[in-house]
């Protein structure tokens, strides 16, 4: 087997063999296959594409590149929840206690943000003491204990996907649906879960902007999931604008404690208990009432047990970023769009993100909202804050939200595009 | 500038600005673009294409990458002549002595072979005593005493190609109109050669495989030429047989010194005296006579002053294989098909040529043709003969000769392939 021979298969509209799938993955994890060789062939697959039966054995080949991991000790089922990332999405801060609450145990492993897409581990972060990162053993006590775990990736889970992962990032070819359905799905299937569920995001936060596109990965990723013994079910989700009415780390940590005390934002609730409704029915536990164990503190409850049992302090002062500006309405009128993708980049000039993997993050830093598409604003009101402890920034950051909101005369309809747009599964 | 946008224009089939040409290519020969980013962009190259005002800019940025030289105070005019690669093509060791005995200075940078095509240095290597490599001054000073000179292109011409090369060589990125192009004309016009003939070679030994992609080549060059003030002519040869009786190093140096003597295959002849007219034509030297210069024996003088200008000795015995293996004809009648890629790797595994670029090549291994397409042969003469240092690779060379000629009854038609097929200027 030679690497040339491979990447000239692909590059020539070819279909991948199994055989010439194990052995590429396996000697680019080994260092045998060099990382311009496998960008080279990352390039042909986004722009050839690969079909379902090569996906499937590329997301085994890296599944079997590491470690997997197993439940199957704890007495519930497990349900587990993967985004796809957007601008303003803390939903798995208030979803893995409310759906632990309600029977299930949840290994949230994480990530971390890179570009205008925040990361959970970066936002629980912001609370004093929090640790993400821990062993196999202490998550696994974690999880036994309070129903919930969220938590860094350990090293060993499908090594070839993390270099491949880093090797995309800067080489141009992050975009191509196979190799994201087989990212996302090789770590998710090595976790050991039995359930999933996938919040697919469309619009212009997200990965993917059009709904095809998005039912494409939704698909192939329930496919991947399924022929792994893993129920799986996809939700496509409105990405054009931001979750709720803040980005940025602990704005986000703020907003999704409200949901837990019962309030918050309706459209953070509404994905809450529609993504906790898929992952419990997933888990088999059909009759779970998650919208009560918001109401009735439980939980709440669950998530002060999580963040204590990971170092932090649930009752602590959350960072504040040191300079504040605000964008105020430039009429009166009905605020018709507020591009997700503006504010997302804002947020992560603002010091909310990162450039480069090993770049810091500012907890306070971010986005906060004072008006939501289809409300009504004000000429001269706040219409935006914008939070950093790096005030330099402000003018970088404002460019990046230059033309993305409109204010229609008031009196303009405005059709409101529906969280849950589809249901693939 | 940053290389993913470079790499995303591409990738999302734009055109590549002249910034951004100039911009990635000094990048990446100063080691600020990485290798994985190019072979990415060389990916998307290759499967999307670039349009002349690209290719145009690349070829200058390459050349500008490095030094110029400059033949100015040579007091004959500069002819070169550039191959791109077939089996059995030894051309340039008859045709530069040749040109330069009708008068023009023939400066032939030449490589070496990788995979199943030969390389001119390798093959002169075969004459004990030859020196490949020469400083400027001594590159200068043969040509000035001898009128031709063969020898490896210095480190200072057009670095980003070199670098570029050996890359694509591991991608699989080689076969790109773009950038095969551009390669080529970035070292030949650094060169500073005042006319270039180029021989594209066309057919399963060679990298272009039909005559529309060697066309499209071939005119890619020409244009590039011209812009850039060099007279360049391009044949359209053939290679869907080896050129000649021979493929490997001393074999090809001994058919090339027959020819000089006035004898040797009919093909090899009349494509020299075709590459030869042409030269002289581009360099303004049209009442010169090849034919003469090849049967009074000038060009042999030239030859064997050259050979000795560079430490050969061209009266020594050259090296000849330890082992043979002989091919015999399965069948009586006409030989209709000797094909030039299945020699050309048998060629190669018998030890002519090299699989990675620091490997040594064996002086004496290769194939001896007994038989050309067209001729008849009787059952169990030989067909072809095969030499070696490391007769352990018989075996392996044999299999790639497996489906590589045909045999059909005598009487049937046979129509030849022109060894020179079109001519582009």
């Amino acid at each position: 087997m030679d690497v040339i021979s491979v990447i000239r298969t692909k590059r020539d509209r070819g279909e991948l063999s199994p055989e010439q799938i194990d052995w590429v993955i396996d000697a680019y994890t080994r260092g045998e296959v060099a990382d311009e060789q496998m960008s080279a062939l990352a390039m042909a697959i986004l722009l050839n594409g690969m079909n379902r039966a090569e996906i499937a054995r590329w997301t085994a080949a890296m599944i079997a590149s590491g470690e997997r991991m197993d439940f199957s000790a704890l007495s519930r089922p497990t349900a587990d929840k993967h985004s796809t990332g957007g601008v303003g999405d803390k939903i798995t801060l208030p979803l893995a206690p409310l759906v632990a609450a309600c029977g299930a145990a949840v290994p949230q492993l994480s990530g971390r943000g890179l570009g205008h897409t925040g990361g959970t581990l970066d936002k629980l972060e912001a609370i004093p003491g929090w640790r993400a990162l821990l062993s196999n053993a202490e998550m696994l006590d974690v999880l036994d204990s309070t129903g919930a775990v969220i938590c860094a990736a350990g090293d060993g889970l499908a090594p070839a996907d993390r270099k491949l992962y880093a090797l995309r990032d800067v080489t141009g070819t992050v975009e191509a649906i196979p190799l994201i359905a087989s990212s996302i799905m090789s770590k998710k299937i090595a976790e050991g879960t039995g359930s999933l569920v996938l919040d697919v995001k469309v619009g212009s936060g997200a990965f993917m902007k059009t709904v095809e596109d998005a039912r494409e990965l939704a698909a192939t990723m329930v496919g991947l999931g399924t022929d792994h013994g893993v129920r799986t079910v996809a939700l496509l989700t409105d990405m054009s604008t931001p979750l709720g009415r803040t980005a940025g780390n602990a704005l986000e940590v703020r907003e999704s404690v409200e949901v837990l005390a019962g309030g918050g934002p309706a459209d953070v609730v509404e994905l809450t208990l529609a993504l906790a409704r898929e992952m419990l029915d997933a888990a088999g536990l059909t009759d779970a009432d998650p919208a009560k164990a918001l109401a009735d503190g439980s939980a709440m409850d669950v998530w002060r047990r999580m963040i204590s049992a990971q170092g932090g302090d649930p009752d602590a002062k959350l960072p504040v970023a040191r300079e504040q500006h605000v964008v105020t309405a430039p009429a009166s009128g009905v605020l018709t769009r507020l591009d997700a993708y503006g504010v997302g980049v804002a947020a992560w000039r603002l010091g909310a993100g990162r450039a480069r993997k090993e770049d810091p993050v500012q907890a306070g830093a971010g986005v906060e909202l004072h008006a939501k598409p289809g409300e009504t604003v004000t000429a001269g009101q706040p219409l935006l804050t914008l939070h950093t402890d790096t005030p330099e920034k402000f003018d970088y950051a404002l460019q990046a939200l230059a033309d993305t909101y409109d204010v229609a005369p008031a009196g303009t309809a405005y059709e409101a595009t529906p969280v849950v747009r589809e249901r693939i599964a």
